[in-house]
């Protein structure tokens, strides 16, 4: 059985996920492009290999119709958007994924995020940078009402390192009235509107699907305080980039940090609008986590070659969602 | 009684510390230039004053000299190296600060200037800005030993904002072994040596003294881990700048950020360093704080007029401080 890793980096820090695969005599080739692939590109090489252990590069339908011998999906990560999850059921391919490795850094990114946009850090760092002096007045964590759209596994991470700061209050919201459990047990269940009105401070940590596709257009950021700052660590395309430039264009929103993008790598406008925060995707990229992400992936690889169950597929809802309709648990999916 | 108020800003946010003195009858003049005053500036305009309102600007023996009239110095913020407090004594000038309202602020940018060395948030930022897509590996703070040195007001903060990070291992050290109560006392009391040789992070809370005064020099910078990370929100001079320049300039270090200049407005040479983040000595510059920083001192310019006691006069220890030796409690200073 042949492996395609498609993911960049891969074993860069760390060498462990390379030796998993070798020492398990695992036949791997790794992505030749060092980046991400363009569904032409993937389509092009995927047609040898019963596994991919894969980034954030579409595995489309078009894809998985030239993968005839593909048989594992193993995502090095959390979100699923990239992947046809029906197309692949429909082809018998198993799908794994690392819900849970990412979660610490993307939370640190996000309150780092935060404190960056209160703060001017780096408004004041490029100014000083071309020798312009010039002091801002910000505004501190615990002086903030934070809105926390998604308390999935990120987002609780969220609000119980935002619990250190002592917020004002933290407002919180998902896709379905969810359990509120752990750190967001004591936060406040409130509508989506009510955040946008209310919020110093609103932090997206919802997958992207047919639901969250646009979420954020122009009438909801006009919603919003005129010095409110909004930040998306979770997926681009969740908040319309194009509405989001025009906004800030116009001096609504006090501040906004992106690190996701709906095309990735992003050249788009909002390099123009300076107190627009943008960092390259790198939520989940801190050596701990990344090496964790990659091993946890080719463990799933190595038990699969081996004949051992997964332990690490995606669970039902992830295909209930994608396919767009609640649907009972084990009902076929057409 | 007339009253100067040298510090910038004063009242812009918050005018409650402008009507605190009118509705006292407080005759009050503001800092002319709107920026910091120089030596020779403040000496040009002391003359008529009874109290002085101060930011961080030089009260020298030489301001003093042309201050016949002056008698109570209130400084909005925590560091008295500006002021020459033998010779205010010597003239029986009083001497008041607000020492607790700017923690809160310098803690949590404190935190935030980590985040944005340890994700690279500033060199991403500049970089989309500039059209370059570029993925850096970050770590995260939960992973870093992080060395505080001064455990003060401030430095007891940053460890409780530390502390919901859940660092591996937080290393203090203070001019003087000192009481470790309140959130430093699970930490390890170590030498300074041990900080600059082990700490991935290493933040200086100290005031500046003569103790404290280029406290690190080249030296130290060598001793330190070649991707260790120096934050410096104190005060400029105790770290030696050119070192600092030099030490980064041959690729040692991971980053540093720093709030604090020996000369301010800042222009020096480490603004051609990327990986140094700067920012314009805004410590201490958020709403809450500044407006209570003014509010506190402006209180006690009126508690001064109208007779009654001072509350928040410099203790004894910041005389003995700058006198260079440990004085015994009420012993004279000549």
């Amino acid at each position: 059985m042949r492996t395609l890793i498609t993911t960049v980096p891969f074993g860069e820090i760390d060498r462990a996920p390379r030796e998993l695969l070798s020492e398990a005599g695992v036949d791997f080739d790794v992505n030749p492009t060092g980046r991400r692939l363009t569904e032409n590109e993937l389509t092009d090489l995927v047609a040898e290999y019963d596994v991919l252990v894969a980034g954030t590069e579409p595995i489309s339908r078009l894809v998985l119709d030239n993968a005839p011998r593909l048989k594992l999906i193993s995502r090095v990560g959390i979100g699923l958007d990239s992947v046809d999850l029906l197309e692949a059921r429909k082809r018998n391919i198993s799908v794994s994924y690392t819900p849970d490795a990412p979660s610490p850094a993307v939370a640190e990114l996000t309150i780092g995020l935060m404190l960056t946009l209160l703060r001017k850090i780096s408004i004041s760092n490029s100014q000083l940078h071309q020798g312009v002096w010039r002091r801002y007045f910000g505004k501190r964590l615990s002086e903030s009402v934070v809105g926390v759209i998604g308390v999935g596994r990120i987002g609780k991470r969220v609000i119980s390192l935002l619990k250190g700061f002592n917020c004002m209050e933290i407002l919180v919201n998902d896709l379905a009235p969810s359990d509120l459990g752990g750190a967001a047990a004591e936060c406040q269940w409130v509508e989506k509107e009510r955040i946008y009105r209310e919020a110093d401070i609103i932090t997206l940590h919802v997958p992207l699907t047919g639901e969250t596709k646009n979420m954020i257009r122009g009438e909801h950021l006009e919603m919003m305080k005129s010095g409110a700052l909004l930040i998306n660590t979770a997926r681009g395309g969740i908040i319309n980039e194009d509405d989001l430039y025009m906004t800030m264009l116009k001096g609504h929103l006090g501040g906004a940090a992106i690190d996701v993008f709906e095309t990735e790598p992003y050249f788009g406008p909002l390099v123009e609008v300076d107190h627009c925060v943008l960092t390259a995707h790198m939520g989940s990229m801190t050596e701990d986590c990344r090496t964790r992400m990659e091993i946890e992936a080719t463990e799933e690889v190595v038990r699969f070659i081996s004949g051992q169950p997964l332990q690490n597929t995606v669970p039902e809802a992830e295909y209930e969602i994608q396919s767009g309709r609640l649907l009972l648990r084990g009902q076929e999916i057409q």
